[in-house]
């Protein structure tokens, strides 16, 4: 889809489109489809970023505690979004040894005793290798700065799953 | 569930349980589980209104956009959510004759293409013949007048299903 096809598009089909961009958070394209026409893609990225920076630190902690843990329970109950469920599969998180899994699990645990929010990475920037030792490394940040490193990544995921639907400024 | 249960919580069972007080947006009780302990029902209620006071007008207007029409499209391809589904049932919309109906979906086109945003209505609080009535009335009001009125229907709709949830402070 191009972007003049996009900023045609009434909220429903917008919002049907681009409803988790954000992981589960329609709210977050519902309300930038104020914000059209878009120029192009990067346009609409930054509406998207604008709006996250905007929102309180309560609102940012919201935002992450969408996300699922990666091989965590909504995996295992089939209950991930699609986007999610490729994205671990492609990280091959989803085919873990048992060794891998248990120290995944425990670190993912561990992240959210210390900071009450999931571990948010942009798993098709990792492989698994490179998650579990990220993971491991930011248990030991501050917790406002995990904060802002989580939405760091969110808004990698959300560039992405973009770049899926809509064609890049480059390629108009 | 009393409120001291609620405040034990860990988020992600407070999110499955509360995700969607506010139609769709689990970021809503995402972001105000770090406001826990609640003190009752109340003080949670007042939690939530409190976060959606504070979003920017584009935030007000993507909640509301995050809600169906009333006997719309998501109810004819039975993708309501289960609280939407039973409110829009007892208000007796999923049940209407085929005048009613057309004259609701034209009252509903009417006025996303005059807002830019769906009527939002506590169905819990009306029938079908003062939902139409209301709808009818509420066209001609100004953009910002309904927006902020569509916000206060999205409170008193979040009061009810929490109330559905979580036992009232009148009763512990």
């Amino acid at each position: 889809m191009d972007i003049s096809a996009v900023n045609v598009l009434p909220y429903e089909d917008f919002v049907d489109i681009f409803g988790n961009v954000v992981e589960k958070c329609p709210l977050v394209s519902a309300a930038v489809w104020t914000r059209r026409p878009f120029v192009g893609l990067n346009d609409l990225v930054a509406a998207i970023n604008q709006f996250i920076d905007a929102l309180p630190e309560t609102g940012k902690e919201g935002i992450l505690r969408c996300h699922p843990d990666l091989a965590g329970r909504d995996l295992r109950r089939g209950a991930l979004t699609q986007e999610s469920r490729e994205e671990q599969a492609r990280a091959g998180v989803d085919a873990l040894s048992s060794e891998e899994a248990s120290r995944l699990a425990r670190l993912n645990e561990e992240y959210k005793r210390r900071f009450g929010f999931p571990f948010v990475v942009c798993a098709r920037a990792h492989d698994k290798a490179s998650i579990l030792r990220e993971l491991s490394e930011r248990c030991g940040n501050e917790r406002a700065a995990e904060r802002a490193r989580g939405i760091e990544e969110v808004k990698k995921i959300c560039r992405l799953r973009l770049q899926d639907l809509v064609l890049s400024d480059n390629k108009l």
